[in-house]
């Protein structure tokens, strides 16, 4: 398995998957042609016009991208596809429309067989064992909140550290995740923006210039450094 | 129907519903005993101690609160019941617990027909159609995201204005809510802190210090003022 699951596709000054520049030079070093996912767009812009700009963000990088909502044999496109990237938006509406198009278990299983796959923000949510640590807002209501499992954990993607100037009352993300797991045996990864997990084989690594803040069953929540390797089940 | 719709239980630096006090001093003149709905909490403390905690924020106004945990046969205890109050924590969790006792539409039958009714934070989120307007984490799958109904619109509790210096690239309150009105045609008022809906007959009016915004199908969003009576389908 060889993936690169993203907290944020933007980070803050810098253009849309810039700051991953260098290490997608080199997992799409082999690569032609990458099948992009562009259903978590909950509208603002099109399929096409999103899909164009993950074009854009890949120019460098491999001489093609091609929309999944433009075929009409999906599972087809997925188990031929040299590379899935899968973009943000709203984590409920990805969820929904891969069960509704009943290809997320194909796109778990291509992934697993070793298509290179790239996520970024709700792509990123999708890699765990269910997307209910996601931050979205329930826009639409999935069939199931099962994802792909390709991690053997949970992604919180852009997490946030508690403020401690703040002066709202709704719950800090932290006290989110802990709630999430006094329901849930399921450990958690919480991805600042500007990191990502790499995986290669049965290794994943952080990689990026942030920690990230691990939340593991039976632990106090911990932070691990950037490119420190993750066992974790 | 009489209702107290707040965004919060608590403002910053006052203690629980204290910032309520004037208000629920007169909505309760006539009521011996609240029955409280204690579901919508994750975990950290227990269903008594969260009816405790509401008896105590209570005791100024009411002679007791029972929990309806307590009870057995849940759907009398809510028809006989003098006044209901459900409080927050997570709405995904209360509305899992509300369809799956079969209490949903014998909570609204019982608002609908004059129990005085009484939410804060996600207790208010499932005054609306839906509660896909919550700003909760999917700890659970509830079998439906349906809610009470008793207001024509959605509600988004602890609304939030964008941090125009913030550097974080997850999606603001307004973005998410506008994604939210691209796939349903639900009109919105987010309650910021401190503001609460006071429901009475067929009078739906904006109480508390802040004022309100109004994300209305077909129009730009536009905030509204405290005492002004809210007319929005």
């Amino acid at each position: 398995m060889k993936a690169i699951i993203a907290s944020t596709s933007t980070v803050h000054g810098s253009g849309y998957l810039e700051y991953l520049s260098e290490t997608l030079s080199e997992f799409y070093k082999n690569i032609d042609e990458v099948l992009f996912v562009p259903f978590a767009r909950p509208g603002g812009i099109s399929h096409d016009e999103y899909t164009l700009k993950a074009k854009k963000g890949l120019q460098n990088h491999v001489k093609s991208v091609i929309g999944l909502h433009e075929f009409k044999d999906k599972v087809e496109s997925i188990q031929s596809a040299e590379a899935i990237f899968v973009g943000g938006g709203n984590t409920f509406l990805l969820v929904q429309q891969l069960h509704q198009l009943n290809i997320m278990s194909v796109l778990a299983k291509a992934v697993q067989s070793g298509t290179p796959y790239l996520g970024t923000s709700a792509g990123s949510n999708i890699c765990g064992l269910n997307m209910q640590t996601t931050n979205d807002m329930p826009i639409v209501y999935p069939p199931s909140f099962e994802t792909l499992g390709i991690l053997p954990f949970n992604i919180n993607p852009h997490y946030l550290d508690p403020n401690p100037d703040s002066k709202h009352k709704g719950e800090t993300r932290e006290t989110r995740l802990k709630e999430f797991q006094n329901l849930n045996n399921i450990n958690v990864i919480g991805l600042r923006e500007g990191s990502w997990l790499q995986v290669n084989d049965g290794v994943i690594r952080l990689k990026g210039k942030p920690k990230a803040r691990v939340f593991e069953i039976g632990h106090e929540a911990y932070e691990i450094n950037s490119d420190e390797i993750i066992n974790l089940n």
